[in-house]
C-alpha cells in the first residue's frame, strides 16, 4: 500500500487537459489498427454470407431459421442501453452532460470494434483462422463494451477522453480474458452477465478510480451536483436501462423458453426493486422525501442481480425476492458506503439457483439444454454447478481488482491530458460550447450592470463630496 | 350530490405532506404480499418452462412457434410507452418533472405486480390453482396499468405518492373485474382496449379528480404552466406514445393478418390526426399560432379511438376518416371542455364496425377467426357483435365513474399525506431537489445583493443624515 | 443565373407570418383529398386481409411466414428515427424546438400518407387499380418522409408551417418517380437508400435554401447558435438515428443473409466514423476540443455512405475503411463548406462494390438474389451493374437540384406566410409559448427593479436638491 501511495505522488504533476494531438493521434491510429485486423480476421459467418441461399436449401432450412431473427429485435435493445440508457444516465452532472452523453459515444464505437476482434479470438477463431460475425457477436461486443461504460461512470468527470481510450482498450481486453475463463473454462452459465460484465466493470472502475485519487477535489466540487432538468435527462437514460433490461438478459439465452424465462424474471425483479428502493430512499430522508440519486442507480439493481440466474428456474416469487432484496441492498449501499458490492448478489443468486437444479423442475432435457451440459460437461451435476458459478465470481472479482490497480497505474502517468482538480465535472474542459444565453448569462449581465452602477455611484458620490 | 358536497366538506382538514412512515410501510407491506402471491399463484407457462423442450418436440414444432417471437419485439414497444410515453408527456409542467417521471415508474411497478395476479385470477387460472404467465401475460400486465396512468394524468400534481399507490391499487381491480366482464362475458372485441383501458381509465381519473376538488387551488396558479424546455421534454413522451401506438394496438391481436392489419389501421388513423388537430389548433388561436398543449394531447386521440376495431376490417380510408374527426373533436375538446367524452368514440368505432362485418368482407373463416365466433359463440351474427360492442362500451362506463367516486371517497380521508393547495404541482413537497442554480437562483442571487445593496444605502444614508 | 436573381428580388416583399386561414386550409384540404384518394385506391394486402386465413391453408405456410414478423422489428426502429430522430436532431436551436420536433412531425404525418399513394401508384398498382399495402409499404413511406426531413433541415428556421406543407408534397411527388426510375427502369439496388433518399433529399433541400437565399439574415443570428440544453436533446436525436441506421439500412434488404449482411456492415461503419469524426473535430480546434455540431452532424455520414452497398459484399473492412473516410470528409466538409458533397460517396460505394461482385464471393444463387438477376436483367454482369448504380446517382441528383429550383421558386410566392428576417430561428412566430420563468425573466425581473431603483433613486436625488 505504502508503494501505491509514493508512485501516486510521483506522478503529480502540473495538469496539462491539451489533447490537440495525442486524442486525434490516438483515434487515427487505433482506427487504422482496426482495419488491418478486420482485413486480417473478420468475415461474415454462414447466416449473414450469401452461401446462406444454398446453405438453406441443403439443410430444408426457412429464413426464419436465420439466427438474426431470434436475435435483432434483442439486439437493438441492447444498443439502445448502451448508447442512450448509460450515455444519458451519467448527464445527471449540471456542467458534464456533453461529457457524459460525448465520451460514453466514443468509448462504445470504439469499444465494439475491439470486442468483435477480441471476443473473436477467444470464442470463435474457425479452422482457417478466421472470426466469422453474425448478430450474436455484434450483441456480444455490446455486453463487453458495457463494462467500460460501468467502468467510465466510476471516473466520470476525472479523466480524459485519452485515458478514456485507454481505459476502453484495457477494459476489453481484461473482459474477453476474465469472460472466456468464466465460460469456456470453467463452464459457468452467465446470461445476463451479472458476473463477466457487471462484477467486472464494476471493480475495474472502482480499482482506477481509487488509483486516481484527488484527494483535493472540493476544490470543483460546485460542479458535482446535479441540477433540476439533468436529473429530468439522467431519468431518459435510467428508464431506457430499465425498460430494456429483459432484453439484456436475454438476449444471447438458449432460443425458446430460456429467452422467454430470461424475460419474464428480469422483468419482475425489475418492478420489485422500484418499489423497495424508493421504500428506503423516502425512509432515510429526514422528511420522508424521495431522492433522485436512489432512483437512476438503485432501480437497476435487481436486473443486474438477476443476469446470472435469469435463464434458470428462479420462478416468478423468487425474481421478486430478488428484486427485494437488491432494492433494499443497492439503496442502503447509496447511502451509507461509496463501494458497491452489490454485483456480487448477482454471481451468487447464480451459484444457488444452479447447484438447486433439480431433474424434477427442468425435466431431463430442460437440465441440459439450460445448461449445456453436453460433450465434457455431460456428466457434471448442479450441485458442482453451483460450485463452478461461485469460481466464476471469484475470477471476475479477481480480474476487475487486478486490471483496475495496473490500468490505474497507466493511467497516472502525466501524458493523457486529464483535467486539474479545479476543472473536474466541467465540459469546458474538452468541449467548444456554446454561449449559454438562458442559464448562465443572467448572473453575468447582473454583475456587469452592478459594476457600472458601483462605477457610476461612485461618480457620483465622488461628486457629491 | 348534495351529500357528495358535505363529504368533501367534512374531509377538510389543514394538510400534512409529510409520508416519512406511511409510504415506506405501504411499499415493504404490499411488495411482501406480492412475493407471498405470486409464491402461491404464479407459475411460468408452458412455453416459459424448460420442459418446452419435450412439448416442442412431441408436437413437431419449431422454437419460432413459441409465442415469444410473435409478441416481444411488440411487448417493448409497449412497455416504452409506459414508462417513457407517459411518464414523459407528464413532465410539461415547470416543477413537477420528478413527479411525472418518478411517480409514473413507481405507480407501473407496482401496477403491474398486481395486475399479473389480478388477471390471472379471472383469466388464466388453471386446474392445479396456479397462473402459467407468458409474454402475453407480461403485455396485458402493462395495458392494465395504462389505465391507471391515464387515470394520473387526472389528477397528477394533486396527490400523494400513498394517494397513487392506493388509486393504483384499486384501478387495477376494477380493471380486471371490468375487463373479464367485457371480454369474457359479454364477449365483445377490444385489442386496442379503447373501452377497457382507456374509457376507463379516462373516466376513473375524472372521477376521482372531481372527488378531490379544491376550490381554492388558483393559490398555486403560477406553477400550473409550462415552460419551453418542459414541453420538449413532454413531447419525448408523446412521440414515443405516437410511434408505438401500432404496437400498443396489436400487441394481443391474432398472429398474421390480425397482427399485420391493426398496425396499418392504428398508423393511419394516427397520421390523419396530426393534420386535423394541428388545424384547428392553429384555427382556434387568435394569431393563427399552434399550441403544443393539443398537440401533446390530441395527436393520440386517432390511436385511442381505433383501438377496439384495430383489428377489423375498418379500411384504410376508414382509419384515415377516424382519426380525421378524431383530432378535430380531441382539439375542440381540449379548448372548449374540461371534461373529455373522446374515448367512447373508440368504443362506438368497433360497434359499428363489428356490426357492419361480413362474410363477403372477411371470408368466411377470416370471420370466424377475426371475432372468435366460437364455441358456445359459434351462432352469433355480426350485427350481435355490434350489440356486444356497445354493451362493453357501458361496462367499461359504468366501472370508471362508480370505481372513481368509490376510491375518491377513500383518497380524500386525511391520511394520505396529499399536499396543500399552494404545495400542488410542486416537486418540493415529496422529492429531494438539487440546488437549482442556473433557472431559480439568479432571482435569489440577484435579491440577496439587493437586500445587501439595501443594507449598504442604508447605511450610507443613514451616515449622511 | 442573372433571371434567377432578378426572380428573386420579384418576390421580395414585406413578410406577414399569419397562417391563421392558409395553414388549417391546407391542413383540411390535403387531408380531405388523402380520405378520398385511400378509398378509391388503397386496400390491404393479402398478408394483411382477413382471407390471409385461407391462403395460409392453400400454400401450407405458417402465421410466421406473414412479411410481417420479418419486417416489424425494423419499421418501428425506422418510424423511430424518423419521429423522435429527425425530430430532436434539429433541436439543437436556442428558441426553435418547438419549430423542430412539430413541424417534423407534421411533415412526416403527412408526408406518409401522400407517400403511400405515390409509391403505390409507380410500384404496386394491381390489375384491379388497386394499390395493396402491407408493412413493407408502411417502411417505404417513412423512407420517402426521410428525404423531405433532410430538406427540412436545410431549410430550418427560414420557413412556415405551410411552405413545408408544400415541400413536402412536392418532395414526395418527386422522390417517387426517382425512386421509380432508379429501381424500376435502371435496375440499381439501393436498400438503405443513400441514392434516393439521401442525395436526392439533401441536394433538394440546399437548392430551395439557395431559392431562398435571405442576404441580410445577420439580425437574426442572435438566435442561429444553440445553448448547452439543446445541444443535449439533440443528441437524443442523433443517437436514435445512429443507433437504429442499421435498421434503417436493412428494413426491405432481402429475407435471411441479406438483412442480416446489411445490419454488420452498417453496424460497424457507424463505429468507425465516430472516432474519425472525433478525431477530426478535436484536430482543428485550437485548443483540441470537440464540437457537438460536427457529432451531431457527421458521425451519421457511414450509415448514409454504406446505404446502397449495405447489402452487398462489402465485407467487414471494408465497411469500416468507408466508416473512416466518411468520418474525415463529412467532418472536413462542416469545417470548409457549406455544401455538403457527402452523400454522393454512397452511390459510388455502391456502384464499386456491385461492379466488383463476383460468383466466387456470392456464389451463384446468392449474386441472382442479391442483385435480382432474374427476369429482362437475367444476363445483367456485375460489371454492368456498377454501371446501372452510377447511372442511378445522376438521376438522384438531377432531380434534386431540377426539383429544388422549381419549388424554391414556387415557395418564394409571397402567400406562404415565411418569417420576416428577424424573426427566423424564432418559435414566436408560429407557436403560442409558455411565459418563461426560469430563462428568460430573471433578466427582465432585473431590468423591471432597475427601473423602479432609478426612478426611487431619481426621487432621492430630486428630493436632495
Amino acid at each position: 500500500m505504502g508503494c501505491i501511495q509514493s508512485f501516486r505522488q510521483l506522478c503529480d504533476y502540473p495538469k496539462n487537459t491539451n489533447v490537440h494531438i495525442s486524442f486525434p493521434a490516438v483515434c487515427f491510429v487505433w482506427q487504422t489498427a482496426m482495419i488491418i485486423l478486420f482485413g486480417i480476421f473478420i468475415r461474415y459467418n454462414e447466416e449473414s454470407d450469401p452461401h446462406w441461399v444454398e446453405h438453406k436449401k441443403a439443410n430444408n432450412l426457412s429464413d426464419l431459421d436465420n439466427d438474426f431473427y431470434f436475435r435483432y429485435p434483442s439486439f437493438q435493445d441492447v444498443h439502445v442501453m448502451i448508447f442512450i440508457g448509460f450515455g444519458f444516465l451519467m448527464t445527471f452532472l449540471k456542467r458534464y452532460s456533453f461529457g457524459a452523453v460525448g465520451f460514453n459515444f466514443l468509448i462504445a464505437a470504439f469499444g465494439i470494434q475491439w470486442a468483435l476482434l477480441m471476443q473473436g479470438w477467444f470464442h470463435s477463431l474457425d479452422a482457417e483462422g478466421k472470426i466469422r460475425i453474425g448478430v450474436e457477436n455484434l450483441i456480444n461486443a455490446d455486453f463487453c463494451v458495457a463494462s467500460c461504460l460501468i467502468a467510465y461512470g466510476a471516473v466520470l468527470g476525472k479523466v480524459s477522453n485519452v485515458q478514456l481510450l485507454v481505459l476502453t482498450l484495457f477494459g476489453v481486453t481484461l473482459f474477453a480474458v476474465d469472460e472466456y475463463i468464466i465460460v469456456s473454462v470453467i463452464h459457468a452459465r452467465d446470461a445476463g452477465g451479472s458476473m463477466s460484465i457487471h462484477t467486472f466493470g464494476a471493480y475495474y472502475g472502482l480499482c482506477i478510480s481509487w488509483m486516481l485519487y484527488r484527494p483535493n477535489l472540493n476544490q470543483s466540487s460546485r460542479l458535482q451536483g446535479s441540477v433540476y432538468h439533468s436529473d429530468v435527462f439522467a431519468m431518459i437514460g435510467t428508464l431506457f436501462l430499465w425498460m430494456f433490461w429483459p432484453s439484456f438478459n436475454s438476449a444471447i439465452s438458449d432460443h425458446g423458453d430460456g429467452q422467454h424465462r430470461a424475460v419474464i424474471n428480469t422483468y419482475l425483479a425489475l418492478a420489485s426493486t422500484v418499489l423497495t428502493c424508493m421504500a428506503i430512499s423516502s425512509l432515510f430522508n429526514k422528511h420522508g422525501k424521495l431522492d433522485m440519486v436512489h432512483i437512476q442507480n438503485s432501480t437497476l439493481a435487481g436486473g443486474v442481480a438477476v443476469g446470472t440466474a435469469a435463464e434458470f428456474m428462479l420462478m416468478p416469487y423468487g425474481a421478486l425476492i430478488v428484486g427485494f432484496c437488491c432494492g433494499i441492498i443497492s439503496t442502503l449501499g447509496y447511502i451509507y458506503l461509496t463501494l458497491r458490492f452489490l454485483r456480487l448478489i448477482g454471481g451468487i443468486v447464480g451459484a444457488i439457483t444452479a447447484a438447486s437444479a433439480s431433474k424434477s423442475v427442468y425435466g431431463e432435457e430442460g437440465l441440459i439444454n439450460t445448461f449445456d451440459f453436453e460433450g465434457k460437461f455431460k456428466d457434471v451435476v448442479p450441485t458442482q454447478q453451483g460450485g463452478y458459478q461461485a469460481a466464476g465470481l471469484c475470477v471476475a472479482l479477481c480480474f476487475g481488482v487486478g486490471g483496475g490497480i495496473l490500468v490505474g497505474c497507466i493511467l497516472r502517468l502525466p501524458i493523457w491530458g486529464d483535467p486539474a482538480d479545479d476543472n473536474c465535472f466541467n465540459d469546458e474542459a474538452y468541449w467548444e460550447l456554446p454561449e449559454d444565453e438562458e442559464a448562465a448569462s443572467p448572473v453575468l449581465h447582473y454583475n456587469n450592470h452592478m459594476q457600472n452602477k458601483d462605477v457610476a455611484e461612485s461618480h457620483f458620490t465622488m461628486e457629491q463630496t
